[in-house]
């Protein structure tokens, strides 16, 4: 399947709302979708199944799953043995950051999808960062998105001979309710996504910090939320 | 064991004649050495056995191995099915791109070393770029490097709240000679070392682009070269 004007786009599909929002915005925006998934010992390896679902629902090109052992690096209750929290303050002020947060994780993500659109030609990456739900994590930034597009356009063959990668952030703005309406209006099919740091088998928990912004979401958006919930 | 100045660095170590001699700069510049080796699906898996041997015989703190599917993301005879060019004019031009450059390696690299880094709190990650032998790397160039240092400083927590990792590449400038003569004066185990592209079961090829500039290193260097080869 062909983009409009041909140019093809890496997705970095995670299963969860904001990538599959994200990848409609890669499609109508005319690009040919490659969705990259991450196995990366993450607990919730529901994501990798999830974004396959997403992928076949949304025929994409093509769905490239790469193993990077982030469980090695450590740091981070995502990959680690830490607990994940329930019930604490929402996070969001600039000045904390989030124990959820993985070292680096963004920059190994989109160099790899940096790595991976050099090799078939893709000129954009798109990823569902938002500063709105998770403003303490340093790597949504956009100051982090035009610094990472530098260090790509000098370290990359690509980059040196002109033609630039574009890093893609269309979700960083918007609360999750905007981005519930866009997937609505894109037809995005939002029951295939995942979003819960902590499922119970099928479930989503219900209770993790990443549920609840969901919930308030799809309540604020005035859309029924398909998710199945553990604990509702 | 910890170093003179009490701070650790990530030391990029593949085995190789240049991570070693950089791993004995980091260690006289007073660092506590955390030695970090990819697995990364390259046909020479011996690169990490030899990383392993050099991580022993340096007595590093801890030596980390880290999986990464590079060859899920494919482009270049490193990790694919192309074949390792033999005896083609040596590259080293700025206008010419190897065939066995890997699409955004050092960037991929580079970013799962400061997230270690940032795991450990090390303030500095040593890597063996040289411009002089590889200027057809992109990755390799200054430019590159501190542009990967800006993105960061913009995308991590340690660089937010103001622990900036410096990214050291103390062979950038050097020759393969220069940097086997501070291999000697440093008490590198050079034996250890290796830089084959396509070795032959224990004995490097003899031939490869990468054998090549060593053999002219250790010559022009007027030191005794210890590589076993498969072709004199």
């Amino acid at each position: 399947m062909s983009g409009v004007n041909g140019s093809r786009a890496v997705v970095l599909a995670s299963g969860g709302l904001d990538s599959a929002v994200t990848a409609a915005i890669a499609r109508r925006d005319g690009h040919e979708l490659y969705f990259l998934t991450f196995d990366y010992g993450q607990r919730h390896a529901v994501e990798v199944r999830q974004a396959r679902r997403l992928a076949e629902a949304m025929a994409v090109t093509h769905h490239l799953v790469c193993s990077v052992d982030l469980r090695a690096i450590g740091g981070s209750a995502l990959t680690g043995d830490q607990g994940v929290p329930k019930d604490f303050d929402r996070p969001g002020r600039a000045s904390e950051i989030p124990v959820t947060y993985v070292p680096g994780r963004n920059l190994i993500f989109l160099s790899l999808a940096s790595a991976y659109a050099e090799t078939i030609g893709a000129e954009s990456v798109y990823f569902g960062a938002n500063v709105l739900d998770y403003s303490g994590y340093p790597d949504c930034r956009p100051q982090f998105i035009r610094a990472f597009e530098k260090a790509v356009k000098e370290g990359t063959k690509a980059g040196v001979e002109g033609r630039a990668l574009r890093v893609q952030a269309p979700l960083l703005a918007l609360s999750k309710a905007d981005i519930i309406r866009e997937g609505v209006a894109l037809g995005v099919p939002l029951a295939l996504t995942h979003s819960c740091y902590d499922p119970v088998g099928d479930l989503a928990c219900g209770q993790c910090d990443s549920c609840r912004i969901r919930r308030d979401g799809f309540r604020t958006a005035g859309v029924v939320d398909p998710t199945r919930y553990a604990i509702t």
